[in-house]
């Protein structure tokens, strides 16, 4: 054993795989929270606790919340028939940083995925369909990832929606704001041909 | 508030902070754990508890233990004559991990900083004149970091200590000038302990 206390070896071993999470990284972790204040090292357990033991999902949107409802489908003051559907939570969290958006959200909680084993069963497009449904929603903008998954899922909810005589758009993929042209790959550069809006 | 649960912001701004993490790395971790299964998050949050409940400083080296004497200068097999002080813990278990050492440390808990306001005073250097005193040592390595606060600490230690008769080395500045020990290779950590030179 390397380390003098059991204690150490286990919260390093926790830590070690924690996304961005290396041995040596939690190593420097374990030691530096082992110098904090008692009080502050308490609350870091106690956060963590209360992650699994407060946080549910919203029944409408299946987005993280601590209420059946979560705080934005509970905003009056959002348009509900506007509807933004994301893979994950963190994607929700991206788009309301930009305030630009002022209608709600549905999770999915990924994308087909057929070589991982993620097919139209593993994801809950049912939810989606009723939420589409119990709130009138008029456009749905689908806000996948721009990767082989992502286009997939895009592809699969459109087929599934339009018929029902809804908008459906997708975000525009193109060449990032402040990118340099030059260094645009060569399927963004494309792509962003193909999307050109007019002036 | 860009997110939709209370607990979920309070484990980022816990999280985020600590060595090597953003907010950005906060928030995929905590999204992680979510996903986690209940009884590993909660492991870890108990993890994080026993640092602080069950670690204490050996009575003797200082070092981090789980006993009021560590397993280390509880080892009858260890040399307790040769003893190899140290800034910091993770100091002991980077060496450690070369096995190239058979003696005892002594974890002074930092470096002489003045610009820190560091000084002598600071530091615990009657626990490790004790330690030099009852476990009757005849050597004492200084495995301070390559660092100027590492060098003035060395230097202070051994005008401290020669004047006993004690034979005072440093290991050898094959480590890189500059950097942490906490991040040399064994190999590299190992040949500084060989080629020690006088002081």
């Amino acid at each position: 054993m390397t380390y003098t206390s059991e204690s150490l070896e286990k919260i390093i071993s926790h830590l070690t795989g924690l996304p961005s999470i290396g041995r040596k990284t939690a190593q420097r972790i374990a030691l530096y929270l082992l110098k904090q204040p008692r009080e502050e090292v308490m609350e870091l357990a106690d956060a963590i606790r209360d992650l699994k033991d407060k946080i549910i999902f919203c029944s409408i949107c299946r987005n993280i919340s601590e209420q059946p409802i979560c705080s934005i489908c509970a905003d009056t003051k959002r348009n509900g028939a506007l509807l933004c559907v994301v893979q994950e939570p963190h994607d929700v969290f991206a788009i309301e940083r930009t305030h630009e958006f002022n209608g709600v959200y549905h999770v999915l909680g990924g994308a087909l995925s057929p070589l991982d084993g993620i097919g139209p069963e593993e994801l809950d497009f049912r939810s989606l369909l009723a939420h589409i449904h119990n709130n009138k929603v008029e456009e749905v903008i689908l806000a996948m990832n721009p990767t082989v998954e992502g286009d997939a899922t895009a592809m699969y909810i459109d087929r599934l929606i339009s018929p029902l005589g809804i908008q459906v758009t997708r975000i525009a993929r193109g060449v990032p704001v402040g990118s340099d042209l030059e260094y645009a790959d060569e399927a963004t550069l494309a792509r962003s041909l193909l999307g050109r809006t007019k002036m």
